[in-house]
């Protein structure tokens, strides 16, 4: 189905916008990241105040890294994370074998270094919603093979 | 459910950013709506384009606005279209009495001046859809008691 495209489009066009109005350069191709994660920053608390709503009380930070992984990820990319990994001090690694956000972008290495603007936001998403939960991070994304994708989440203790 | 959610905040992130942006004053104002406009015109030709993959032919023009205002509407606002008028010479009116981009802003009066960019989006959306179905078409949209909102689809005859 169709159902993650109008998310998918616009978020197309809010890439293509940012960086048609910005100056080209590498301290602006920084700044344009910085702006879309966070932006995803801010859709992310307010995505994860909808979706709490009427859930109970998270027993620990693993059992909110795996409401992030089901029920957050498949609301906003109709799938959920294929594989969650932590090395249980604080490291969580969110594997998406298919990222929808990628998926448009032709497979190979030919377009590896466009791969970060299209995930600045999907990280600000990520760490918006946790940070609304109480858990302070630093999340950050890599890809070797397109279009699967990897969000390092390194929880920031306070 | 929260799934039409991370398209509504994506879209208000959108607009936040386009008015941030921008100077002030009038000209710049018009200028922010045409460029939502254009950005909904892409997305919709996008969306219209999967939507309609596999889709039987359309009879008539009345036959694509069905479609617009059922299964194009549910899939970005997880909503049918209320009520679909037209006068049989070109015009179509399409009312939406809870308009997802809008049911966020307090009903009442006092933000209805706020209301233009929140609808020129999706007034390229519908314009957009159309273009890519061969029909050239100017829609306006109009509120009068948030959140309800009434889309005019003028066809242009070519």
């Amino acid at each position: 189905m169709a159902d993650e495209a109008p998310f998918q489009l616009l978020h197309n066009e809010l890439i293509q916008y940012i960086y048609k109005c910005a100056d080209s350069g590498e301290t602006e191709n920084g700044r344009n990241i910085t702006k879309l994660e966070n932006m995803g920053f801010r859709v992310g608390q307010g995505l994860i105040e909808r979706l709490t709503k009427d859930t109970a009380r998270f027993k620990d930070e693993l059992d909110i890294m795996k409401f992030i992984c089901k029920d957050f990820w498949t609301c906003v990319f109709k799938k959920q994370i294929d594989n969650l990994r932590t090395n249980h001090q604080g490291i969580y690694v969110l594997q998406d074998n298919k990222f929808r956000l990628l998926s448009q972008l032709a497979a190979g290495k030919q377009y590896l270094e466009q791969a970060p603007k299209y995930l600045a936001f999907t990280c600000g998403l990520v760490r918006g919603a946790l940070s609304s939960l109480g858990v302070k991070s630093i999340v950050t994304a890599e890809v070797s093979v397109m279009p699967a994708c990897k969000f390092q989440v390194m929880i920031q203790k306070m």
